[in-house]
């Protein structure tokens, strides 16, 4: 299975001063995507870092996500990291500077010297336009792997992802299907419910993993599955499921992200069914919970 | 300056299941504490990732933050590498078994196998007590290196590392103080800005760090001092400041973290003037950013 390692670079993430929610994202688009993500790595803007980071990134992984570090300003250095790291100069790229000057120009800016420069990339990568803002990305190929440097500003890196980054991975590398079921659980801690379903743990076949989520007064498990069907891969997430109800089924209450109260509502809506509640301790907690569904007027009564 | 690695276990990182808040708590506290974050590292819940992690980390850094894997279902694997990478066995720690009996019996429940097993520890570590949940943390010390594992859940973790960690790191390294001063700008975007301020920058002492933090419409300068006296670095950081106020005065705006919409308040407050606005475009927002300010009924007429 290919996989990939997610690189940030920025002394803002090491200090605390921004949550990375950049890695959470492309982690998912990536496992929709069928690549694994097998280890995330934030260093600063220090050059020995960025390098070293780079070496290990490579023997480990076969796609280098880097964002970060590429702002026009001294203190990103991402840019001439890579250039050593492969070993090649730095030359201005004609149509990244006409787009960089195109978009100062569509704003009525004119073009800076630190911004022109922003169009000087390292002549071995290509150049992966950014179409929300001024730092080009970059895809370096080499010996099979992919190293792909994209800007840290997230709505800038997410469109950069979608639109043509994610598309040339799916064309680089043959990539399986990565199936994740979700069974949410309630009225069971998490070390009870791990011990009504451990034979069936250990049941389950090596292309299938188990995890347990647990969060106030619910289990979600998650089983993860990898394969070359989407079909096949369905078909035993359900196998498997109905397996799992023999010993659980009470404590089941969904498959997916559908929240408690989503549930009980389509539940009372389908079989024509009202609510009303009586509240001491919880002070119109579940009230509230209750109508913050939508459509919940037409079955709840009030308290 | 001592140097920290923090490291994040578990799959459900790297599927981008949840956004990884901790590290950006622990870099904060960390920094507080005069301690370094030179990189931050999730990995799988893997043997073989996990123990590679741990030795690359211990090479890097000299202390190492574990969060994560410590649950009591078969998924979470960190204690028992921990075990294996100190090759150590694991005994039953009396204390701890106490500990957890306790947490379990105050909530009217009785212990299960699998949480028992959450007092198994190696016999290398010293329990760390965990005072809002079920998984101790364990302190292990070799070579002057230090590496502390703690359980992912964010409640637990900060509660851990705020009553014994960070005393206990405190108590075994001497670290200096870090400084940070935030400098906010508004009306220069961030190229335009690092040019009138290069000489400035260019001559920054070698313990002062410069980073630039854009924002929409905004740039934060955050100048970082490392240093062993908290005055002399506050001192050297009012002389920086001053220098900055001769080249880009009239785009300062504050210093921290107080909105603009605040320091506009404050400063009608002072001058006990009053504020009016025409809008057309921006459809009311100006009014609402001036008035969602505690104590603007004083100042704001109105639009």
């Amino acid at each position: 299975m290919i996989k990939a390692e997610l690189l940030t670079i920025g002394d803002e993430i090491l200090y605390g001063q921004i949550v990375d929610t950049n890695a959470q994202w492309m982690s998912v688009e990536l496992g929709n995507a069928g690549v694994k993500v097998v280890r995330k790595t934030s260093v600063g803007d220090e050059e020995n870092e960025i390098l070293t980071a780079f070496a290990e990134a490579e023997k480990r992984a076969d796609i280098i996500l880097i964002t970060g570090g590429l702002g026009p300003t001294s203190d990103d250095i991402t840019k001439p990291c890579l250039a050593k790291y492969f070993n090649c100069e730095m030359k201005m790229n004609d149509e990244a500077l006409a787009e960089v000057t195109e978009f100062f120009k569509s704003r009525g800016r004119d073009l800076t010297e630190v911004n022109r420069n922003q169009a000087l990339l390292p002549v071995c990568c290509e150049k992966v336009t950014n179409s929300m803002g001024t730092a080009p990305g970059m895809w370096f190929a080499r010996n099979g792997k992919v190293f792909v440097s994209m800007p840290g500003v997230p709505y800038e890196m997410k469109r950069m992802m979608t639109d043509l980054v994610i598309p040339k991975i799916k064309a680089t590398f043959t990539t399986p299907f990565i199936y994740h079921k979700v069974i949410q659980t309630i009225g069971l801690g998490e070390s009870f419910l791990a011990e009504k379903i451990s034979a069936w743990e250990k049941s389950l076949p090596p292309h299938w993993k188990l995890a347990y989520l647990p969060s106030l007064g619910e289990v979600k498990l998650r089983l993860t599955g990898i394969g070359n069907s989407q079909g096949d891969l369905d078909s035993e997430a359900t196998a498997l499921t109905e397996k799992l109800k023999d010993r659980i089924g009470q404590f089941i209450f969904g498959y997916g992200e559908a929240p408690i109260e989503v549930v009980i509502g389509n539940t009372l809506h389908e079989r024509n069914l009202t609510l009303s509640v009586a509240e001491s301790c919880t002070g119109g907690y579940l009230s509230h919970m209750i109508t913050s569904v939508p459509g919940s007027s037409s079955y709840f009564l009030g308290r």
